[in-house]
């Protein structure tokens, strides 16, 4: 079926149903970040095969929604497809929900009989009630049904069957057992309402079932989760998954943790024969799930408590952690080494795309790796101001041994999840303008990572520290300073962040976030440098005040920073200690899982500043 | 009466009327920060004269909930009252709320049998709502009546009778003609649904009127305000206050300006016949208020857009600041070279309250004075510790020409308002912590009153700026880093200030904050520093983003640091670079307001930093 094909098809099912529109959006029913391609939906419509963007069927015309960084890519995989692209970032283009309402779009409408069709596991309970709201008011009705379902056929690939694995608390800290008890301790602490009374948890965030259930797998790209839904109660725990996932092995695991398992598409039926409250997080679990629950259950709409525990990372957690940024640190510097040494001899040149096979070729070669935790950037000059740029073998710049390369990078290892970026320059004289970008980033870098604070702070009451000198020369970035880092699970995990936005979550110790304040400059370079850290109690010094306990940071990732790009002169005495110290440890820990050559490598790039 | 006649009265009533318990808060109609003794309800019925608290009656029982700034008043004012005092910053005392809702302080319940009255003058449409929610819960109606006025007969203050004034365009910098205008404006682009439909705003904060208006009064301390509501309609406006207050300048004044005027009380009959749809700021509006609105009225509560504009000051209001702040400058000069020079000759001592008499007389001399624009705090030594210490005559500490004073003070002037805050040591040795503390205080005004941001930062995200270097020696403070000020109007006002808490407000050029870190020892001292700061465009450098406006603060405040107490080797070439210009700035602008002698003590006091 060509896209030409596919779209007839769709309507003449829209027809059939009374649909005078239907929004297929790049999503999944588990509110992933990265997604398996059985879903791929939206792509499978329309052509186009960029990561984010939401189609619009109408009787007449087809639209695709997408943001600026895949305007180019569209508008070619959208040629003769009579889809018309619709670019977010421009200033008059209207959402999804207010080009719906424009009366000129659809058909004139009597009170809810324009009906527009979506499939209701792609939404998430609030949007689709934000959605559901906002097209009543004028007087459009929305309509929960799969109408790609029964046109993708033919080539459409399976849930992925890979097998899940069982995994050991010594590298989770936790057992399954004390993690269902304080689980089902929270839901009854934070819902009174419920105590004695039957009650279900609906989880259907995959990283919530890995942490959970102590379990992994292969399904997706850069997270190690297993595809599935969970329905806890007070007495029971249910996984929902394609049962070819689950060897023997798998069996025994979840037999000898009380857990049940059924089919994954048995949920629904399942959660239809719930009793008393239903307890769901309406931001991620998906409204086809909401809309099984029966009628005469109470249905509670809270932030899961799985998200708030799995964010404040055990002893053996944190200690995995380290761990991996020690392979982590093995790998950065060869990988950097090579690239000073090797690379470049010769007269010899590398793409960006080279680059980023060699750094996955070091970090491969590290215990316990499992994959890369996202794809890596690898941006030459002006590319690294391309804040989501994304290099391909095909198309990607040439990279010669001058000028500025920006390495966001990290990996998966069954202890822990890394994310680092370095800046480097790679030969030729540094512009002063260069160097003093590099110094404002390093500033604020080393301000928010070194930052201590009292208990009850939140993530954007510190997020200006980071910015406070670039600012100062009228400098900013668009993109938030810190994500959350899971523990072998997503490289970004909520609730924690360090961002401008009001998010109410206040910092605890246990949490990880990434440091990475950056400066872009169109055309010319970017600058971005990030270090995870772990929140800490901080030793307690003279407190006037009740607010008694004191948080800071301790830094995980173990790099050295290119310090022929630092600016002495806008360094206070203060930051080039904390360098000095921090290069030291740096040395310390990593030298000793390196050759002789390699360490003495590594001992220059961590030479003390003055 | 005494206060067990009151009480038995009170029960008396409240048996006729079917309530178990009566509330009594010690609010005024028009949720003011300084309040008429027309409306000291809670005192007249407790005895207690404290400024804050709230009187719960049951048929047995009494209690006041207070908070820790009066609990040695309340002990002893409440003594054989047979009223219980309620420590609200005990861990173990419970929220009004929770104690009306535990089945064991009320009679035995069934659904929406209990019922418990409050005057819903004195509640917000939001408190009241919030009440009513959390008490159906627990089967509790709630009933609103007004107990206290029948039984409050004999003497009770009246409503001030002071005649209102009409404050020019002069000084307001708009008239009030383009006020209604742009107000009108806001509501109908605010909220498209009212659009070419009758519709009505209710005002009832006393700022917002003064504001609106260009009227003036005297009927509360401190704050220049007129005790009445408004009405504002799309072809008239309304003003309801006692028609006492209107003289014929006055009354000419408001008919130049086409605002209608009527009795105060005659606000609810008025908005009880009001048409279509009804807009009310449910966090200042009272319930009695929007229970006179007609049932077939469309209600909609949002954040008044006086609010929002009366915090964006024009540039006459500004320029109006800015002669005030000359006169305070004349004011303090003269006030500490007393203080230095005279105070304490010949062995003479001074207690807190002489010390807060001499600046009130000193500040009095200024052009325009009007008064005080609140009661000025004088904390010596351990007293500066106690953030909302109130000296009084009868009990003040004796001051000695030695150790710590710290003095927070300001004028309400027709030029504008003003608030200071400055610590100064007054003789003897300082010890090295005094100086650190005052240091870290001095680095985080500076860092704050210096920042530059890019539009659309909100207070919150800067406050961690002025409390960075004391969290590195592990100290904070609990109070706000800054509030909003009005122009000749509270030294108090919203939306914008720099907390911790999640305001949403975006600081925007023309809003006034204070910046006033503080540091505060137990028994020792307190130091706080203060000046108002106004948000101004800062000058353009190197953008890399399209967050391309750029802000920051204009100082206000002219008033000389006490530099005996900076301990040079915490501050940074910057900072004292910043600290000179402001002095030389200070001492520009008010020497040639003084005298030979104070002018050459103010050169001394400015002296620049090595």
């Amino acid at each position: 079926m060509t896209v030409f094909e596919r779209l007839a098809a769709l309507r003449a099912l829209m027809k059939e149903n009374g649909l005078v529109a239907y929004v297929v959006p790049g999503n999944d029913p588990h509110a992933s970040e990265y997604m398996a391609s059985h879903w791929y939906e939206m792509q499978w419509l329309s052509g186009f095969n960029g990561e984010s963007g939401t189609v619009v069927v109408t009787l007449d015309r087809a639209l695709l929604w997408t943001d600026s960084r895949y305007y180019l890519q569209a508008g070619i995989e959208l040629k003769d497809s009579t889809i018309e692209l619709m670019r977010e970032s421009d200033i008059d283009c209207p959402s999804i929900v207010e080009w719906l309402t424009t009366p000129a779009n659809l058909p004139s409408r009597e009170e809810n009989k324009v009906l527009v069709g979506v499939n209701p596991e792609m939404f998430s309970v609030n949007d689709f009630g934000e959605w559901k709201t906002k097209l009543a008011d004028a007087g459009i009705a929305i309509q929960s049904i799969d109408l790609i379902k029964p046109l993708w056929t033919e080539g459409r690939p399976a849930i992925p069957q890979d097998k899940l694995y069982p995994y050991s608390a010594d590298y989770a800290g936790e057992t399954v057992e004390s993690k269902l008890a304080r689980m089902r301790e929270a839901i009854s602490r934070q819902h009174s309402a419920i105590r004695n009374q039957p009650y279900a948890l609906i989880v259907s965030a995959l990283d919530e079932i890995a942490w959970l259930l102590n379990i992994r797998g292969n399904d997706v790209e850069y997270n190690p989760v297993v595809i599935s839904y969970v329905v806890l109660e007070a007495d029971r725990c249910t996984l929902f998954t394609d049962l070819n996932k689950i060897d023997t092995v798998a069996q025994n695991y979840l037999d000898f943790n009380n857990i049940d398992f059924k089919p994954y598409e048995a949920v629904f039926a399942y959660i239809n024969g719930l009793k008393g409250t239903v307890v769901y997080d309406g931001a991620r679990a998906n409204e086809a799930l909401f809309e099984a629950i029966p009628a005469d259950c109470k249905k509670i709409n809270a932030k899961s408590p799985i998200l708030i525990e799995k964010a404040k990372k055990n002893a053996v957690e944190l200690e995995g952690e380290r761990i991996a940024m020690r392979q982590d640190a093995v790998a950065l510097t060869r990988f950097f080494k090579w690239l000073e040494e090797e690379a470049f001899a010769n007269g010899q040149t590398q793409t960006e795309w080279d680059i980023m096979e060699k750094l996955h070729e070091f970090r491969a070669k590290g215990d316990n790796f499992v994959e890369e935790s996202f794809g890596t950037i690898a941006g030459y000059l002006g590319n690294g101001a391309i804040v989501h740029y994304a290099a391909t073998k095909e198309n990607c710049a040439v990279v010669k041994p001058e000028g500025m390369l920006l390495v966001d990078s990290g990996g998966q290892y069954l202890d822990g999840t890394t994310d680092i970026t370095r800046t480097i320059w790679l030969g030729g004289d540094i512009p002063a303008q260069a160097k003093r970008d590099y110094t404002y980033v390093l500033k604020g870098h080393i301000a928010l990572g070194t930052a201590r604070f009292p208990r009850g702070t939140r993530g954007n009451q510190l997020d200006a520290l980071a910015k406070q000198y670039m600012w100062e020369a009228g400098i900013t970035y668009g993109h938030g300073t810190g994500h959350g880092v899971g523990h072998f699970l997503g490289c970004h995990e909520g609730p924690q962040n360090v961002r401008t936005d009001n998010n109410p979550t206040v910092l605890e110790v246990g949490h990880i976030v990434s440091d990475e304040p950056g400066i872009y400059r169109t055309g010319q370079w970017g600058i971005r440098t990030e270090n995870l850290i772990t929140v800490i109690p901080a030793e307690q010094t003279e407190a006037t005040t009740t607010e008694d306990q004191w948080l800071t940071f301790e830094h995980l990732t173990l790099c050295f920073y290119d310090t022929s790009l630092i600016d002495r002169s806008l360094m206070t005495d203060k930051e080039i200690a904390w360098l000095n110290a921090y290069h030291a440890r740096v040395y310390k820990e990593t030298a000793p899982l390196l050759n002789a050559d390699e360490a003495a490598y590594l001992a220059r790039k961590c030479a003390a500043l003055e």
